[in-house]
């Protein structure tokens, strides 16, 4: 795969980074023996965020990479990579 | 939006005639006073083949309306639209 | 599995009823080749309504059964039930 | 919210510290410039992952908390909490 400037993902990093501060909260909630209630609340909100990262990658590809490929033609493989990555959304979000 | 020759959905046209029937099936299941926990199960199992017939028709979509955008370069509004229906997946699947 | 009168989950009823009639509806978009975007707009749509109604269907059941298996004592099935929910439920949501 | 001995979230902690090493990975992956489709499906996997510790805790919950609720009879604001929760799971899985 060719390399890409990381700068179109600076949404989705900005995400991850306070994604990754969340999930060390939740480790010291569980770790601090907080109330499962809300150690689940924690978590179900890191996994929203996670989504939404996922959904920024996603478009700034579509945006990006497949735009690309319009512009020359090879959308054949681009088509195929979005067919693939759908499916998996289907199963993992 | 212009109209589409509907064949290319046939497999999700498959999936949904077989999701209406499973519908059937549970609003029996309520009406019948059958257990919770069998209705729910049932319930799930109908949002995982609506996922999979969703799967299908954007999956169609990429495949023809977004290579037929390719072909005449008028990708702009495609894009647009991909990345409304990925934010609009994000928060439904 | 014991029977249950269904009026608990008349709320579900009433969704599986409305969602029934959308995916008649998807059918026909389909049929009429609609524009595919809007075919998975409804669906994603019709997903959530399911979702939903699942809730809806396991919320009468913690309040009904697991409340009565807390007083007869008998809460070792419950959980267990639950518990193989909440599995089948992180898969299918 | 009482204290808790979090032994019992072992799995979920186990699982945590395993989606925090991902998150960083994909952090590194976007700051190299990686393909979004790589990063995409590396997202994709950490939010199932994720789903994984948040049904671990829920159902640790449902067999401590839940379970000692049914021995006193207190089950009123567990099954409240648990309500909540779901809804929330809704919106969130």
């Amino acid at each position: 795969m060719e390399n890409h400037s990381h700068h179109k993902h600076d949404e989705a990093l900005k995400i991850l980074k306070t994604a990754r501060g969340q999930i060390d909260g939740i480790i010291r909630m569980i770790e601090d023996g907080r109330y499962c209630i809300d150690i689940s609340t924690q978590l179900l909100a890191v996994i929203s965020l996670l989504k939404k990262a996922n959904t920024s990658v996603v478009n700034r590809h579509i945006e990006t990479c497949v735009r690309e490929a319009a512009k020359t033609g090879e959308v054949d493989e681009k088509i195929k990579e979005l067919e693939t990555l759908m499916k998996y959304i289907e199963k993992s979000l």
